[in-house]
């Protein structure tokens, strides 16, 4: 199998490590010393087009997406997966331009354990990937991938600010510590670690978090996302 | 050791199956048929005051706390403990009652895994009820141990707002069974079952949800919580 990745950072490299069988290309013209460093590591061949692949994993940004795709995609006849964490909106749009287009959402950590969800009516293509890590097929619906990453989010996202709200009121009474104990008890063992983690991830990440709460209410423009809303205030003072 | 329970429901029938090498008293004198039968079915002796008890178990409800502890414990010389889910203010009103009173919080379930949270200057002398289950003296402050409990409840009922509110939008498009997947990678394998019982038990007590978190809102005034506020707008609904 052959595999072309569109940028080659943290998510390229990782994939390339784990696809250990398959013959893995990538273009380095224009790109930055760090994706450099990252394809040399990695000992991957660079190219100058993806021709003569089978797949296109596009890993850059949310914003380079549809631009890539315009660019590498448009006449590319074998199947193209986007993993930049794009909107099902973005993903609509890269499906009318491309013709095997699979929508695409990594789950957890990508340098740990994650899981592949895709949709559209060629995500069965890539059923073989199975082989390297856990995929899911959710539907045949392009977007269902990016949306499910979208309600993902309004739970983690929430559940942040609700650890924010209340680790702030227990230090105020000194009962901190007490408090992380009573919810270990029914959370878990893992709570302390996992939800002091999530309380720094987001205050020290408040203003993209913010605007990630934002496009949030903007796609959903006609749900009660209350708990969305009240996220945003939280993060916002 | 004699102790007495003041109301005899599950709480007492708990303790008392627990404690099985102390003398257990109540009055059954006024009590209900389902009061009557618990006490029956746990063999207690039925007396008519606490006053030979070295320690008194107010398990009633929070309604009738204040008004026991005027009329049980005033001149009771034992420890008076309150497993009553009672306010910090009331704690602090029935600490200016009784001698030696001590404050308490039941966390986690009374029929499973359960632990004692005490607070209170004669916490230290119910440690002896360790040898029986986790019992753990968070301070020497009157209401410390009822606060605790308010403040677990702001993360507790707020999460369940996130959960109708994640999973509502899931539904709607279709994807609660992968959402619920999703989150099952990142949250722990028991995620989907405590999440879909906390949506019904939540949604199933709505006005009585809806009224304790108007009370922490109560309770704390100037405090700034939004997703409590989010939470009860969620469940107003």
């Amino acid at each position: 199998m052959k595999i072309g990745f569109l940028g080659f950072g943290t998510v390229a490299k990782r994939l390339t490590a784990i696809l250990d069988d398959c013959t893995i290309t990538t273009i380095d013209k224009g790109r930055s010393r760090k994706t450099k460093e990252n394809i040399k590591s990695s000992n991957v061949e660079t190219v100058n087009s993806f021709d003569d692949v089978d797949i296109i994993f596009s890993t850059t940004t949310p914003k380079e997406s549809l631009n890539n795709a315009k660019k590498h995609g448009k006449n590319f006849k074998g199947i193209y997966i986007d993993l930049n964490n794009i909107s099902p909106k973005t993903a609509l749009k890269i499906n009318n331009i491309i013709p095997n287009f699979v929508d695409a959402s990594i789950i957890g950590h990508i340098s740990n354990d994650f899981t592949l969800f895709l949709s559209g009516p060629n995500a069965h293509k890539l059923k073989f990937l199975n082989r390297y890590f856990p995929v899911k097929i959710i539907s045949n619906n392009i977007g269902d991938a990016s949306k499910l990453k979208i309600l993902r989010s309004i739970y983690t996202k929430s559940l942040s600010a609700i650890l924010i709200e209340t680790i702030a009121i227990a230090d105020k009474y000194n009962l901190r510590e007490e408090l992380l104990e009573t919810l270990t008890i029914t959370e878990g063992e893992n709570f302390k670690e996992s939800a002091l983690s999530r309380v720094e991830n987001t205050l020290n990440n408040n203003k993209r978090k913010s605007e990630e709460l934002i496009e949030i209410l903007d796609y959903f423009p006609d749900e009660n996302l209350e708990m969305v809303r009240g996220a945003l205030k939280k993060l916002s003072k």
